[in-house]
């Protein structure tokens, strides 16, 4: 009851927020809106290198396994985005800023988890960091998908800006659980959904992004992607939503097919058996 | 008896190919090969995402990452490539069909496996798709050595364009190994050869591209370094070819040594043992 | 005892060597570095594919595969900062020498090891591999972060600047791990430092290159950035230093807590259970 109220109120939140936004003039607006998501993205970063750092420490990583980790999980996916697009050198390599907040965020977590966990019940699983990190994929995901959209000189097109939010929000993570040899969690369907907000939210703002004609609906854009990034995202995990997987019947079945196929496929092509035509 | 009559039959057909190409008038000839290679080129992005499909979904991936791994495994290669060459932003971010088409083909292959198994009996390991993922290794492998020795402005040496043509070829199938936490497949001997004939392939496309002096040798370099790939793959299946590995008593007893090494290796320059000069 | 003072010994000779170079005029002084660090640069190429190419041989590759991992070992970690600081296309895919030193060492490796072993002692985990890998460690980083340092048109602030050393240095051998499916070495602290005193030199080098004003302290940032390396890892090996990693008991205790909260993180945001405000 209260649950589905918070919920309610959240809504309201967000939409009065917006409106508060979309009603004052443009120029402002496009301020408020670029130093709004610029905080989002630091809290995001914050938020991707406190996880980044805490699956590393419990892998049993070292203190520059940790900063190392850290620093991929908030950076890795712009990293990749912009090396595919051809940004170089890359961004945290010119500026200061996002590199030394995941270095120090970093280095926090890895002395200061026992204290964070007994005095603020601070941890990666917690509902404080389920925010952030929530907070962090909606501003990754559209600020992603924005900087692909605007790319000079080159038309990327819808899908790719989209990928790109999507590379700048999770590959990251991806990366981190293969340095940790951990199956990444975003391909899986163990957990509630992931990567699947963070995409819809990025193509709903590059469709809006392009869809003004003269008028571009940036602000419009970059808020209604945020909005279906953090609303589904809440939502997978309010209702435990996954993406299909294959059924289990259908992967042992396939598997075994599999099997006699090798066993047959090893003298497929060979001259004995009397098959190819 | 019949293998080896169909193998022949094969080889006829691809030197009648291959005559009936080379003996038609230059201009013709040139375009004639370009589409060829490019519906082979397509031929191998959809052979490639509906097996990255598969062994995503038989791994227990969800729907996004089957679609990610399939995608990746087709166009994965192409992009190392083109990273380490510099030529961004990537191509499927400016150009729709492939990414489309792999797009297309992974989600078709997560639905539509049982219905492909039983009707047309199209599995992974069949001798369909070994068809279209050998046509798919030789397109990639020929034109990727090609994008290379043909890079404007710079002069990329034979080694690095056969080097790219094997990037991409096999990187994109070896990522997908990785993602799905496997031995990546082209870099073991458990099977037969697989990167080999891509390399060689390469290389020898490499060799006639350059070769020919004023007159390039564009057309003969692709034409002969796919049937090298082809005509490889096919004997290495049909002969079970396989590089050579180290012998297993090697390995253990290097293995062996490796330990009594490490043993004293932690004394081997600390103060104590009085063996360092 | 002997151990101590072929330590100091060693910091004797490289001490003397450091004022030879130092008090000879600057413009010879110049050349020699170069050339000392070119040769440094091979060492370290040749060590490095050589333990990658073991490394990949005692995980059971074949011949390809040790040749691809011994390469990626050796310029892998150079690949990564060049497409990061956006230097394309990849130096090695436009210049022989390294690529070409990287496949005959590697293919050497792969069917010499036993004839090396037997004959002249010489294992990965020797002490003669030690010293060319330790001198490898060091020219690379400092010639990383030199790169980076001195990259045209861009100002790579100081941290990037390491950072790029770090990557030249060990970022190879992390990729080379990940192939293998071992935990990357560099991330955790079951060995002594490694990546530790490459970050530290690299650090060192682009702090006295950054800080010499008009006259850049070139030599001076390369001489001492590489004898922090090397003085810092054998110190690290003859001590057994290591860098500080989650205690086991915190581990545990934050395990057990992230159980807790993930029994209730699937109820937490549910409208179920009574807790959100």
């Amino acid at each position: 009851m209260k649950g589905r109220k918070a919920q309610r109120q959240r809504l309201a939140l967000i939409a009065a927020l917006v409106c508060a936004v979309l009603l004052s003039d443009r120029e402002r607006q496009a301020v408020t809106i670029d130093r709004t998501f610029m905080a989002a993205n630091y809290v995001g970063d914050a938020s991707f290198a406190f996880t980044g750092s805490l699956a590393a420490g419990l892998a049993g990583m070292d203190l520059l396994g940790c900063n190392l980790v850290g620093f991929i999980t908030a950076l890795g996916g712009g990293t990749i985005r912009d090396i595919m697009l051809g940004r170089t050198p890359i961004f945290w390599t010119t500026m200061y800023d996002e590199a030394l907040l995941c270095i120090v965020i970093s280095t926090g977590a890895f002395f200061g988890l026992p204290y964070l966990a007994n005095r603020f019940g601070i941890t990666a699983e917690g509902e404080f960091v389920f925010w952030t990190d929530t907070v962090g994929l909606a501003a990754f995901a559209v600020l992603g998908a924005r900087v692909a959209a605007c790319l000079p000189d080159h038309h990327v097109h819808a899908g790719a800006c989209a990928l790109c939010g999507l590379s700048t929000a999770c590959f990251g993570g991806l990366v981190r659980d293969i340095l940790c040899q951990k199956p990444p969690r975003i391909l899986y369907a163990e957990h509630e959904m992931y990567a699947t907000p963070a995409l819809l939210g990025a193509l709903v703002c590059v469709w809006l992004l392009r869809s003004g004609g003269e008028r571009p609906l940036d602000v419009e854009g970059m808020l209604l992607g945020a909005w279906v990034v953090i609303e589904l995202r809440v939502l997978a995990l309010n209702h435990g939503l996954r993406l299909p997987s294959f059924p289990p019947e259908v992967a042992a079945q396939t598997a075994r097919s599999f099997e006699s196929e090798l066993e047959s496929a090893q003298g497929l092509l060979s001259p004995r058996p009397p098959m190819a035509s």
